[in-house]
């Protein structure tokens, strides 16, 4: 009996899926140059005891197991091998409670970010971490990968949102984790540890989360334009040393405005090379000295245009131009992202190095970036059915990577390693450390069933 | 050749020392309560490579090896067994730099929470986690428990301005973990690991901890006297479901106002039985809208006496009085402190709890609490030399932990699990998860030499 029979028998065939063509859409999430190969069978649960037998029979039979939210990861972590079990959580996407006072919700993992937001604003409470991909993204696909998100420059990245889980482990044992109260410090933080971990040391079933208060003033928003990349990235450490914390602070060069212009014809790339778009959103009068401040950030860093927005539609519009940006790009044919992160004061001499690399590998290269948290994402585009240019991409790509950690920064931002970073990231990490997270995913998933071979080798 | 030896051959005897009169004020924290023994030597190091060279000589050996901070911790976490090695990192005291553009700092273990929030201020910087300890307490120490603090309700713990630290492991060998940039995702979580870990995984030689603006403006205090327990938590809990957070919400009760008048003659218990303090710290208009939200809490839930204070001196210096609760009943006797978290709208019935069990086991029980976090402090005061006494405290200590695992809540929110809550730990966390700690444990430090017995068996 193969592996799909067996999940037959365990969870029934209604939750099974072995039609090549259906499974073709769940073997791979949006890392278009990551490897993936057709898997055994798809799996869509209704329950965590669902989830559980499916564990059980990948680690009775050894087969490769790998859960997936919406498929909008960007670094090949949701893909599966030849062979594998794809754990799909679309059918488990229920908001299971909100308590307003506690400022805590439960989830199941296939909800969607922006539906929780949703939900959680009818309590008068907000879940801050919004990665671009917000409208589609799952909280549990945001919990494997640790997602960031625009406003995370000054209210963090889902890791600071997570208070406990619900799990399934390597022998298909159904684990709580963590906690629901404010505080708590018992044992090891074993929810940090999963959160991030890309599916390979189990797969998240349940996920209660901390809420904030929903933000009920406006926010002040500064536009400004730039000739240059470099003079934008002086913008951004300008900031920075002001000491000012955004609670937005957005790059988007011309190439990626001109993709949204040509998709929604918003006429973004009419005023400058590079778009900075800044946000406070401190009340009352300190919103507006943080407005101030930023102001005279994109002026001194020499802005040909820069001005506070009076008007929220238009100021929310542009948001909406960069929360675009990635899907405008992807109409123009498959994209290779990256997702460094550097200082906040480097962030000029990272975009210099990016416009070098885009040059020295005759690469088309756009840039936007969750600029206030010196988070990059250089975008390379490369023409369908051109091997050499994929190959000058792909140098340009490590040539990146590499610069980045020479500055001091780090391979991912926000986005994972998946597939496509595990060289950077063993650079990063240094032999020891590695053997570290070695260790870990043996002990933890002694069978080896979690998404083996990705993030480290 | 003894252990004693072996340091001393590998460090130099400068660093090593023998003394048992001096080796005893090494050998346990302030959980007077919790068992230790005779160190085989204490080393007092002022490097990474000494305290590498401490680990590799503990891994060859076999002997135990426990780090030390300042000894405020409140569990056992730092107590020596007979024949161990205690590492004091006292002369690792240094704040290494400062970056005021990237808003981090980076110290070494031994730096104390206040030197650092000095140090940081000079350049418009703040650390947040503020324990009651932070006149005395170190960062090490800090990171090894994920202290928290009166802030903590508005601004986190400790873990969360760990960005990277450096730590000895299990083989004496050097890592570097997590990062130095805003964001970053790169393997796992292994900072957010080490910090709570209380010393079971390795040693931390390093930290970086990101840092926020210093807060500019004042605070707003309410101060509120209840006539009962159970009032004030009414009262915290109302604030809880208002949507406000406090920048601060502390509880004391009269028996620890007592004992802070009897120590500093300040008046404090005349007022009322039960002392609630209050803060806002949001900039302008909003500030002064949260106090009058916190003001009408209080009232509503029967305060006999509540105001805003006008007199920033006189908020000051009852914030003074909730942090010298602590060492005020420690000059009354030998104390036994818990530290159960429960969500805040329980807050009322844990107090009742709490007063259940003094009265049923003939305990003195004084209250200090991190009340907007639902972070309760019982402290048990037993007359010196009374076994039966002593006997009486320890079963209402654990009936108090039974009672906050049922409302929901955790055995630790801030102090660590150490000799103390092993008990309570082991059932809040069920036998799987438990396994999950022995395999991580196993896996990181597989000499098993890092504060071996502590936290789970």
């Amino acid at each position: 009996m193969g592996v799909a029979e067996e999940l037959v028998a365990a969870v029934g065939a209604e939750q099974v899926v072995t039609d090549p063509a259906v499974m073709a859409g769940y073997a791979h999430d949006e890392a278009e140059w990551a490897p993936h190969g057709a898997p055994a069978a798809v799996v869509r649960p209704r329950s965590t005891d669902d989830v559980a037998a499916v564990v059980r029979v990948c680690a009775a039979t050894g087969t490769p197991v790998v859960g997936r939210g919406a498929g909008t990861g960007l670094s090949g972590a949701a893909n599966a091998d030849h062979g594998w079990v794809v754990v799909s959580f679309e059918r488990m996407d229920k908001v299971l409670a909100v308590d307003a006072a506690e400022q805590t919700a439960t989830v199941q993992p296939g909800v969607v970010n922006n539906a929780l937001r949703a939900r959680v604003a009818e309590d008068g409470l907000w879940y801050p971490p919004d990665p671009a991909s917000a409208p589609w993204s799952t909280i549990g696909g945001n919990v494997a990968t640790n997602a960031g998100g625009l406003c995370c420059v000054k209210y963090g990245v889902t890791r600071d949102y997570v208070l406990g889980m619900e799990a399934v482990m390597g022998s298909g044992e159904v684990v709580r984790l963590g906690r629901t109260t404010a505080k708590g410090v018992t044992g090891y933080d074993l929810v940090g540890l999963m959160v991030g971990s890309e599916g390979t040391l189990g797969l998240v079933t349940e996920v209660t989360v901390r809420l904030a208060p929903l933000r009920r003033g406006g926010e002040h928003t500064v536009v400004g334009y730039f000739d240059t990349l470099v003079q934008a990235g002086d913008a951004v450490a300008a900031v920075a040393a002001a000491g000012v914390v955004p609670s937005a602070l957005e790059l988007i060069d011309r190439f990626c405005l001109e993709a949204v212009d040509a998709w929604k014809n918003m006429g973004l790339a009419a005023e400058g090379a590079v778009l900075l778009l800044g946000r406070s959103d401190a009340p009352g009068a300190a919103g507006e000295a943080e407005a101030a401040q930023i102001l005279a950030c994109f002026e001194g860093a020499g802005a040909v245009m820069a001005m506070r927005s009076t008007d929220e539609e238009e100021a929310e519009a542009l948001f909406e131009a960069r929360r675009l940006a990635y899907p405008a790009l992807e109409r123009l044919g498959p994209l290779l992202t990256e997702d460094v992160c550097v200082p906040r004061g480097r962030v000029p001499e990272m975009l210099r190095l990016i416009e070098d690399a885009a040059a020295r590998f005759d690469t088309r290269i756009g840039n936007i970036a969750h600029a206030g948290d010196g988070n990059l994402h250089p975008l390379f585009i490369v023409p369908a059915g051109d091997a050499a240019a994929k190959e000058r991409a792909q140098e340009a790509f490590e040539v990146i990577v590499d610069g980045a950690l020479a500055l001091g920064g780090t391979v991912t931002g926000e986005h994972g390693v998946g597939l496509l970073k595990m060289r950077g990231a063993a650079d990063e990490l240094g032999p020891e450390v590695l053997a570290m997270h070695r260790a870990l995913k043996d002990a933890l998933d002694p069978r080896g069933v979690f998404n083996p071979g990705k993030v480290f080798a």
